[in-house]
């Protein structure tokens, strides 16, 4: 049934919490698709923050399908990596030495097989790894928004060779979002603008303050369905959408940085983490924001109007926050004719789990086996 | 400024009516933004329905960017392909070298630097020289549906290597439709129905329905805005709409053909083309119509609904044909959470042809030049 192998995948995936973990379980789930399709996936190493697991043979299959379900099932219970040596077939280094060996990997078999890195962690502290991967010919594929935030050079350099990048799921999870305006763009057709409702978390919120519940309540029940960040103020902030919104402005060419966002936070700095603690934020900070929200929904509502929390990018600037949008508009809804309107499910760790494997099958041209 | 070739695509056009046309331009002004992509489109060959007008020397750059805008402006003119011979470079076949002389041109391309097959054309027989072009390692890219709808073995021999084929434009134009479909296939995700309107003509139509106009009007002022064919039964057939049915039915996996398609025509067969000709349908069979679509469309407003011509597409079968629809819904409105929805310029000859432009772009890791 299976088809000749004609694309081989070397991966190696950094952070393997929420999104990394699903991205192994899809691996594992899709084998007998892939192999229809003449496509294998070879996972040779899994990183966490702490250390990395590596396959002893770099040219090898890569980890069996039974040690990729026990890593699902170890990172579920929260067992380190250490805990999946007893398994053979690889090897554990700890910090710094695991980032050492993950730029050897690259530097090995980007030269040879060529080799996929992947990252679904959610700091900046891969952006060097990364880099030195790309260095060294390697295709990258990220979940994680933070290594193309930072500094431009940084961003620049990442994408310098765009057809081996893939940062699909860094924006609308599941959703064609990046994929559609590169296309736009490689067709020559000038964007004028983009608006988008990019935060799953602050659609949610947004949607139930229209129905006259109350911001505190709203975002304590966001936080107890698992919806917003353990300190519900990473997402209120507006830095995660600001982050999204700066990746579209950059594909598009906008050559700016964090600081040119003006980034609208839906709680004063005064309640901010440097000066409160999350429990207290909780507790006693966040029903004082409950007034001025209201003052706002209502305002709009006498519009006919609601809030929503959007990103809008255009020539002159960029800016992220709360505005005032028609009822019943597809948010997107820009008053020109037939704008490109893309929505779904642009959230949750399964959906962008599965948005970062398209991403690496959308690669498979680049590692052809040639007859 | 420019950055080293790294792909070169030769490309042979089959069709150079509206979007052919249109492609050609396209062409031509992304000549500067490809260059600093790295990326270059040679067109090696035009073609329309009676000949073929085909570079001198099938490995060099291809036709220039003089000739290139004659051809549109030729094109333009309804001037045929034999009135720019005097320009050099090239050489005229008319039916049946010419179809000969595409696929002598695929046999040698596709064993030296591969050659993109482009079909813009609007007819069934194309599929011969497809096929043919697929056998000799050829890629193809359609914006012609009609290759992808005549018999299953005829789709299952031009898909059989997927990643040789690109038929984004086939079904919204511009819209990322397959490619968000090839997605969520590719990461092992089911689909469990597709609901689509996808006819821009009937989308306009039923719009204008819905402000209480009359049909046989409505028809008439989309014709003479140019928006039916010329024979507007080709439209309110629905034959189009099941097409695109059909290609995406056998995307998901579906082996089934037209004649398992339920199509709605939006006339009775006593109306049709082998019965009327399109002046007398014009003249007197349209207004014949007027007074049972107003019932329907009054019957659905009662209910609050509006009523639209989509296509749905579920494992027991696909069927397409009129329906009513929630006023306000984003069609694609499914009652289960979160649809992807995607919506825009689904239609134009401009839109369809950046499209294959992307399509033909998205193919650049094939023609990789290796160092």
């Amino acid at each position: 049934m299976a088809a000749p192998v004609r694309s081989v995948l070397p991966v190696v995936l950094l952070g393997c919490g929420g999104v990394g973990r699903h991205l192994l379980r899809h691996i594992l789930s899709c084998r007998p698709l892939h192999a229809n399709q003449g496509v294998a996936i070879r996972v040779l190493g899994v990183a966490d923050s702490s250390s990395l697991l590596v396959a002893d043979d770099l040219h090898s299959n890569g980890f069996d399908d039974a040690l990729l379900a026990d890593l699902c099932a170890a990172k579920s219970a929260g067992s380190p990596l250490s805990s999946l040596l007893s398994r053979g077939q690889c090897q554990l280094f700890n910090n710094p030495e695991a980032r050492r060996k993950v730029i050897d990997t690259a530097s090995v078999l980007g030269k040879t097989t060529g080799l996929v890195l992947v990252d679904c962690s959610a700091t900046y502290d891969t952006v060097g790894m990364l880099k030195d991967a790309v260095d060294r010919g390697c295709c990258v594929v990220l979940a994680n928004k933070k290594p193309l935030t930072c500094a431009y050079e940084d961003f620049e350099k990442l994408v310098s060779n765009f057809r081996r990048i893939r940062f699909e799921s860094t924006v609308g999870a599941g959703l064609p979002v990046i994929a559609s305006v590169t296309r736009i763009i490689a067709s020559g057709d000038p964007v004028s603008r983009i608006v988008g409702s990019l935060s799953g978390t602050l659609g949610y919120v947004m949607s139930e303050l229209e129905d006259g519940k109350r911001f505190s309540e709203v975002v304590k029940t966001a936080k107890s369905l698992g919806y917003t960040e353990p300190d519900p103020r990473d997402d209120l902030s507006g830095m995660d959408v600001a982050r999204k919104a700066l990746i579209l402005a950059r594909l598009l060419g906008q050559r700016i940085s964090m600081e040119n966002i003006n980034v609208e936070s839906l709680y004063p700095s005064e309640f901010g983490p440097d000066a409160m603690s999350t429990k207290d934020f909780l507790e006693s900070g966040l029903v004082q924001l409950d007034k001025s929200i209201e003052e706002r929904v209502k305002a709009a509502s006498l519009k006919g109007n609601v809030l929503r929390y959007v990103c809008k990018i255009e020539s002159t600037g960029c800016q992220v926050g709360l505005e005032e949008l028609p009822k019943n508009s597809a948010l997107g809804r820009c008053y020109e004719s037939a704008p490109l309107v893309i929505q779904g499910a642009g959230a949750g760790n399964d959906t962008t789990a599965a948005g970062v494997l398209a991403d690496i099958l959308d690669l498979q041209d680049l590692f052809h086996k040639t007859a």
